[in-house]
């Protein structure tokens, strides 16, 4: 036949490329600074695979059908448990799990934009959900961050300003508060009362993503937005930092009318049960606690030499804010920096790193670059960072030469 | 605060009320004819518990990240040898594994449609299918089934008068040409062959649902829409009738260009890694083909129970076509019959059925039910079956009192 693919006139939300860019890996030894991802030494590796077995054995049947047995229940209830540790209240029916955070992104943004609706940002922002505004066709606009995080100053004047001209206000706003990805920054507690009441003077939602919030090297404690306004806060988390990715689960809070909402548009009905009962398996009776503790040592200390190693390697050459959790350090270089100019010398030379412009809706940011020093190893770290300054000062000396 | 839910304006995408009602179970042995759920007595517990903690044992933390072991690409080859049997040959980038069929309907549709576009169904037709389509906001047309299967014949006279009269062209057409769901009818050889040909004239997309496949009583086979054009078919299928629902494992063939596309709109990454794992160790060595017998085996005895019992009980008050595959026989009532109007009696006898209207994107197919003989026993179809009868009789005996 000689109809081609190329004949046909595809949804114009399918984006034209991938939301990050990757290089090519060339060295057995290389060190991946671009990867967000959780330290894998530390997932519960026993207690899963005794739950895993445990939980096909004592639920089998019920586990494999389509709405499982115990589990998805339970996992309820030890989510239900577990946010009241971080001061929010909710009642069942105002929780929702989902395969990951990604999920609950992509689940809020359909139930509330239509093609051409606004959706406001920071800048930076995660680029999966950027991806996930686009394919929603939202116009987006984004909001500078600074050390307190996203700028609530800038974001209410220009709500006055839009109001006071008949321009379009947005449907919601997405942040992440506490240990911004990338900026590693959180918001202050001022700007988190003042960003909920503009969302009510307003009418927006907030869809706020907490999902490193289990990782406070700190102990401060910054109320989530949800709990200062639950009526408007989407709020998502997931079990990926502090449990395992691979499991792809995480859950919603918000509103029961919106979680409702949501539910008619989940057309797949549960969420993989049986992940479920087997993670529902692993919590009962897991030391959560310890195993977080734990996770937040280990973290802290990968923080510590990430921020000692880019600061011997590169000196005066960047500035950047120690988070106070999270997964990442986010270099700021001389204006005049383009780190996507020295990204493929820094793959030659066995480390990768995310650029700057990756964070952004516009072309801008490129004096940015995105360390994670989560996955990697103590020394892989330190050897990943100087071969990142290597291919930086080779860069710069053949601008200056 | 006083701000309420109700004053935002939602995505006009969310439906008003799920895609299938359901009734209240009054009884302790109430009888889920409704449930189009596999035997769970046939999933392979025994070999999924220990594959679960050999997964997690030999693969654990590569198994537990983001992209995972060596699983997904077990997967991929296994579904890529087993669809050989079928007469379908697609090498691997072909081929997307999905969370079940589901997800398969939905990313398929959104890479296709608009809001506003066409999409094309069977009626009757699959109701999640129809949700999908109506929260992508299309526009829905439907084309009767007969005996063998749907009327490509009138499909092919609404292309010819659209195309005459500058009316839209479908973007696809939703199709369950093997073992339907509901109707239980098979597609014939030559309207399959019309239908890809209409396919490549008018140019649109087939979404080929062939989730029942294996699941072949007669042993007769018919070619796949896929095989007759595969650059225009998306085929959709699932592990949840073969292994297990409750794992959410599907996968979709199709152009790969048309998978790229898919993946590029798919924001969470892979699927559940981490249920691969497991799935990919459960099938390495699992005697496939063994285990589809026994389902064959099963279902088609439950088949022949249900019909003996329709025929005993309801006598010449239904027809129905004896279905060669699935797990399903629906009903024709009288015409004046509207089955809607004794579920609730039925549900107070102890027994669930699926009401005709369902299946419709219009007000229409009234006079139908749909029975499902996976879920339940022997013993069960037999007395809820009869439990089903009394209700429509004490119905029509209301109706001519």
């Amino acid at each position: 036949m000689s109809q081609t693919v190329d004949s046909f006139s595809f949804a114009k939300r399918i984006p034209a490329t991938p939301s990050i860019g990757s290089t090519t890996v060339t060295k057995q030894d290389h060190v991946h600074l671009s990867f967000g991802f959780a330290a894998p030494h530390l997932f519960p590796i026993e207690q899963l695979s005794q739950s895993a077995a445990e939980a096909v054995t004592l639920h089998g049947r019920k586990a494999l059908q389509y709405s499982g047995s115990v589990g998805p229940g339970q996992i309820l209830k030890w989510i239900q448990a577990r946010s009241q540790v971080h001061g929010i209240h909710v009642e069942l029916d105002q929780i929702l799990v989902t395969y990951g955070s990604t999920q609950g992104i992509d689940l809020a943004t359909r139930i509330l934009v239509e093609p051409g609706d606004h959706v406001w940002v920071e800048s930076p922002s995660f680029f999966s959900a950027l991806q996930a505004f686009r394919t929603a066709e939202a116009e987006i606009t984004s909001f500078p961050i600074d050390e307190e995080g996203v700028r609530v100053d800038l974001i209410e004047h220009a709500l006055l300003n839009a109001k006071q001209n008949g321009k379009p206000l947005p449907k919601f706003l997405y942040t992440m508060p506490t240990y911004h990805n990338p900026g590693g920054v959180t918001l202050s507690v001022e700007r988190r009362k003042r960003l909920v009441q503009l969302a009510e003077i307003y009418n927006f939602f907030i869809l706020e993503d907490d999902a490193y919030s289990e990782l406070n090297f700190t102990g401060n404690r910054y109320p989530p937005l949800y709990t200062l306004f639950p009526e408007r806060v989407i709020y998502l988390n997931t079990f990926s930092k502090i449990i395992a990715p691979g499991l792809r689960l995480g859950w919603i809070f918000a509103d029961s009318n919106v979680i409702a909402k949501i539910k008619l548009l989940n057309l797949g009905g549960s969420i993989g049960v049986f992940t479920q009962e087997i993670v529902a398996k692993l919590l009962d009776g897991f030391a959560f606690q310890e195993h977080v503790d734990s996770l937040i040592d280990h973290y802290r200390q990968q923080r510590d030499v990430m921020a000692n190693a880019v600061k011997n390697s590169f000196g005066e050459h960047v500035t950047f804010h120690l988070p106070e959790g999270g997964f990442y350090i986010w270099l700021r270089f001389a204006d005049e920096v383009n780190t996507s100019d020295f990204l493929e010398d820094a793959a030659n030379r066995g480390v990768s790193f995310v650029d700057g412009k990756s964070f952004y809706v516009n072309p801008e940011g490129f004096q940015y670059a995105r360390l994670c020093f989560s996955y990697v190893s103590e020394d892989q770290i330190v050897r990943g960072v100087q071969s990142f300054a290597d291919a930086y000062f080779a860069y710069i000396n053949k601008a200056v030469s």
